[in-house]
């Protein structure tokens, strides 16, 4: 039963950037620290990466509201998944309470944030606060720029057909593949076959502990990595003036 | 004559993100609240959009050191500029003070940065602080996913070929178009000729007070824009589960 005299919580996104707490912005963190729910996807085990960076801002008052999704590649799976979160989530906001919805990375960068969104905006005050996405996480960390003035830059991800890979390959001067995890045997394969192996650098849980960055990616196992992890295919030679 | 005792300083590119003050990171504003030295370009007028964006953690304490950098379609100019000044950083740097170089949105995306840094980083340590990229910042404030699972993305600049933009447009499914100021109008043509008028969108200084976001564009006109402006084009129909 919604109060009448109350008004309605805000549904806000907030992306804590690629795994360095320290590249949170003010904005996350002010919001963070001040949101009365805290709500982050957690995997089978309960572990969150999002609410680990956001870790040093969140305070013993909050609500904490963890949303179990299932690895799956059945999308009706999720699509149950987040009809339940956002139906819980309204809920809250609609007794008045703010809702702070942690995203690594910038939310509505391959995130699983729009799709709860896509659920709650026609009803609800929605408000995004925008993160360091991966790609930009990376570039920093090799010291190597995304993009160039002149240059073509795309990015796509490991769950893209073969076809769509090889494509964006051979076309763009700079491509970053994401959620390289289960992809990398044939994401290795279709460097090879594109002749870009030797302008590919590999990266895994940037900023974390356990990061791992690798620039010859000959060296790299053709086994199935980590689900945080990406490529980044730059030109060895490029226009600088 | 450097000092042998004195180590080197750190060369450090720093993103403030795309216009916000908020949306600095915590490892930004700790870098450049602490930097001896602050360096930055500035336009004829001497104005830098990325000291603006700074300000709150500059300290009177700093050394201030400016860029000109003139508006010039010639690269001689701006290589020359670029010459100098990492000329003048590398005096800094050898007398063992670290140098912050502010950079709107993200260092290695489009930037600047990229020609200082590739003439500084063979003799000097350099790092890089990723910052907020302004398609990011763009799509948080248009509540608009960027890309969602299956889609195709990708960035280009208004400096491009009308080819190369149009080829973009007819194959990517969200694609940004950055430093769109003086190529509005062959935009605007190109946007029309493909068929993607209806779903792009213009934003131009995001997170300023001066701030401009057009989801209409065809009330636009055909004239040229401020350097500081963008069109995201996205998929009107979207797969979302």
């Amino acid at each position: 039963m919604s109060d009448q005299n109350k008004k309605d919580g805000c549904f806000f996104g907030v992306g804590v950037g690629p795994g360095d707490p320290e590249l949170i912005t003010l904005k996350a963190a002010r919001l963070i620290e001040r949101a009365q729910l805290i709500c982050y996807l957690v995997n089978a085990d309960g572990d969150s990466q999002s609410r680990t960076i956001a870790q040093a801002h969140l305070n013993p008052q909050q609500i904490d509201m963890p949303i179990y999704m299932p690895m799956s590649a059945d999308p009706a799976i999720g699509s149950a998944v987040y009809d339940d979160a956002a139906q819980a989530i309204k809920q809250q906001l609609g007794a008045g309470k703010d809702v702070v919805f942690l995203c690594e990375g910038d939310p509505l960068f391959f995130g699983s944030f729009a799709y709860l969104l896509t659920r709650i905006e026609d009803e609800f005050p929605c408000e995004v606060i925008p993160g360091i996405a991966s790609p930009h996480g990376a570039s920093a960390k090799l010291k190597k720029p995304l993009t160039m003035l002149k240059e073509s830059y795309g990015v796509i991800s490991g769950r893209h057909s073969d076809e769509e890979i090889r494509q964006a390959l051979l076309n763009l001067d700079s491509i970053v593949i994401m959620k390289a995890g289960r992809a990398r045997p044939k994401i290795l394969k279709l460097l090879s076959e594109t002749n870009r192996l030797h302008e590919a650098n590999y990266l895994e849980y940037i900023g974390r502990e356990n990061e791992r960055i690798i620039e010859d990616v000959s060296t790299l196992p053709h086994e199935v990595g980590p689900y945080f992890s990406l490529f980044i295919v730059l030109r060895d030679e490029r226009a600088r003036t």
